[in-house]
C-alpha cells in the first residue's frame, strides 16, 4: 500500500507517491500557470487520478491520500481558502476530491500545519511535541506543534505570525497582510530595495542595472556582491526574523524552531546574525533551550506533512 | 468534602476553603512581610494545617490541595522558581506541602495557568476551548488555554509574553524583563511617567507635586484629572497593549482574550482604546471573532484556579 500526496502553492502543484515507511516512491510538479477557481480543482482531480493509477500499476496501491493548501483548511466544513488562488474564498475541494477518490479516504490541511507535520514525521522535528516551523516566501506563517498537535485556534486560523505587530507606529501597507510579512517576507524584501533605491541617489550596483522588476531573489544575488543596498535591506530583515523569533520562543518554550520557505532558501546564512539578534530580546531561559535551524525537508516539507496526514488515516 | 486553595503572590499569601461547586466557604489574606526562603514555605504550612483544620471543624473535610505560585511551576519535577520571593529559586514546595498535608492530594501550578483556569471553571472563559488571560500587574504573564489545555512548552515556561519585542531597536533595560513588561507593567507604567516628568521642565501638576516613589496606582489617579502627563503614559501603554493582544490574536485565533491583573483595574476603563489599536494589526478574521474582556474574577482568579487544580485531583 502507499499514500498519495498532493501540495498545492500559489503556483504550483505537487503530487508524490509516498510508502508508508516516508520513501517517496515517485513525484510530479507542476506550474499553475494561470489556472483558478475549479480549475485549480480540476487539475488536482487529474492529478490524484492519474497517481492513483500509476500506483496501482507500481504494485503499491493507494490506501490514502493527504493534500496540503496554501491557506486555511476548515477542518470540519472541508472548506478550504486560500488568498493566493482566485475564486478559492470557500472552496468545497473535500467533496470534489472525495468524488475523484471513490471511497479512498482524504485529509486536507494547512500548508503550515503539513510543514510542521512533516518534519515531526521525517525532518529536523522528529521527537519533537512543542516545535515551530516558520514558513518565510511570499508570504510568512508558521505552522506551530503544541503538546504534539498542531495549534489551531478557535477558527482553524492560528499560526497567522506574518501579522505580529513588531514596529510602532502603525502604517498603512501592514494593513494588507501584516507588520512582519510587510517587513520581512520575499515580498518585503523585494519592497524594501525598491524604497532604498529611490533614495540612493548615487547609487549605481546591480540593482540599479536591473532590468525588469526587482525579487527577493535579485536582492539576495547583489548581497553576495557586498551591495550596499542588499547589506541594508539584509540588516533590517535580520532584525524582523530575530524579533518575530524572540517572540516564539518567549510565548511557546519551544524545543526547535525550523526556518523554512523560498526565502530560507538563501536566508539561511543570517542564521547566526538572527540568532544574536533573537538572543536579546527573548525569555532567556527558553532561548538557552531552543534550537534554531533550516528544515531538511526543503520545499518537500508540504508533501511530507500531506504524506502524513494520509498515513494517519490508515491508523485511525 | 470541600478543596483548600493557596494562592502565592509577591508580596500576599491568600488562602481558600472551596465547596466543590466553586463556592468561597472562608478565606484569608496575609502580607509575606519581609519574609524569604523557607519562612514563605512554612507560613504556607502554617495556613494549609490551619485550613484543614477549619474545613474539619466546619464539618466539610478538604479532599484535596491546589497551590497557585508567582513564577514557574516545573510540574515533573515538583519544584518551583518564583523570581520575587528571595530564595526561591529551585524550592520543593511539592514535597514540603505533602509532608504538611498526611496524604490530601496537592497540585501546583503557575499564576497564569491558574488564572486561565479560574477563569474556565467559573469566570468568564467558561466553555472556552482557546482563550487567554493576560495578567498585567508588577510584571506582565499570560495563561494560554489552547485546545483545552494550558499551554505549557518544553519546560513549563511558556506564556512569558512580557518578553514580547514591540519596538526596535533593543534597548538596555529590556533585559531584565523583557521590551512589554518594561514599557507597559505596573513597573514600566511608573518609569515612563519619571522619565517624562524629567523631560518636562515646565510641568507643575499632581505627579511633581507627589512626595515619595511614583507607582502606577499616582498614574491612574492623576489621569482622572486629566494630567498632561499621565495622558501621554496612558497614551503608550495602549499601543503597547494594542499591539501585544494583537500578536495573542494573530497567533492563537482564541475565543476570548480576558485582561487582569493588579493594572486591569484601573486600566479596564482603556479597553476600547485597545481594541481600536489591535484592530489595526491584528489577522482580521481573528480579531473579528475575538472577545476582549475585563476578568469577571478578579484578584480571586488564582483562588479559583488554584482550587480547580485540587478538584481535577479529585477526579483522577
Amino acid at each position: 500500500m502507499s499514500l498519495l500526496s498532493i501540495d498545492l502553492g500559489g503556483t504550483k502543484l505537487a503530487t508524490a507517491v509516498f510508502s508508508e515507511e516516508g520513501s517517496v516512491l515517485c513525484e510530479e510538479r507542476l506550474p499553475l500557470e494561470k489556472r483558478k477557481g475549479t480549475a485549480v480543482g480540476s487539475l488536482i482531480a487529474t492529478q490524484v487520478n492519474k497517481f492513483l493509477r500509476i500506483a496501482q500499476n507500481d504494485g503499491h496501491p493507494v490506501s490514502s491520500i493527504g493534500i496540503s493548501v496554501p491557506g486555511i483548511s476548515y477542518q470540519k466544513a472541508g472548506i478550504v481558502w486560500a488568498p493566493n488562488i482566485a475564486g478559492w474564498e470557500a472552496y468545497p475541494l473535500l467533496k470534489e476530491i472525495e468524488e475523484t477518490a471513490e471511497g479512498i479516504p482524504v485529509t486536507i490541511d494547512s500548508d503550515r500545519a503539513c510543514y510542521i507535520l512533516g518534519e515531526v514525521w521525517k525532518g529536523g522535528a522528529q521527537g519533537c511535541n512543542d516545535a515551530i516551523f516558520l514558513a518565510v516566501g511570499t508570504g510568512i506563517g508558521a505552522g506551530i506543534l503544541v503538546n504534539g498537535n498542531v495549534l489551531r485556534g478557535w477558527h482553524d486560523i492560528a499560526g497567522a505570525v506574518g501579522w505580529m505587530a513588531l514596529e510602532k507606529p502603525f502604517q498603512k501597507n501592514y494593513a494588507n497582510c501584516g507588520c512582519f510579512e510587510s517587513r520581512a517576507s520575499g515580498e518585503g524584501i523585494a519592497k524594501l530595495a525598491k524604497e532604498l533605491l529611490l533614495d540612493a541617489k548615487g547609487y549605481n550596483g546591480a540593482l540599479r542595472k536591473q532590468t525588469g522588476e526587482i525579487t527577493a531573489f535579485d536582492v539576495f544575488e547583489a548581497y553576495k556582491q557586498n551591495d550596499c543596498i542588499a547589506t541594508e535591506v539584509a540588516k533590517q530583515c535580520v532584525v524582523f526574523w530575530g524579533m518575530a523569533i524572540a517572540n516564539l520562543v518567549s510565548i511557546f518554550n519551544p524545543q526547535k524552531i525550523i526556518l523554512g520557505g523560498g526565502v530560507f532558501g538563501p536566508a539561511l546564512q543570517f542564521i547566526p546574525a538572527i540568532y544574536e539578534e533573537a538572543i536579546k530580546w527573548a525569555q532567556p531561559v527558553s532561548m538557552k533551550e531552543v534550537l534554531i535551524e533550516p528544515s531538511v525537508l526543503g520545499n518537500r516539507a508540504g508533501l511530507y506533512g500531506a504524506a502524513w496526514l494520509a498515513l494517519q488515516n490508515n491508523e485511525k
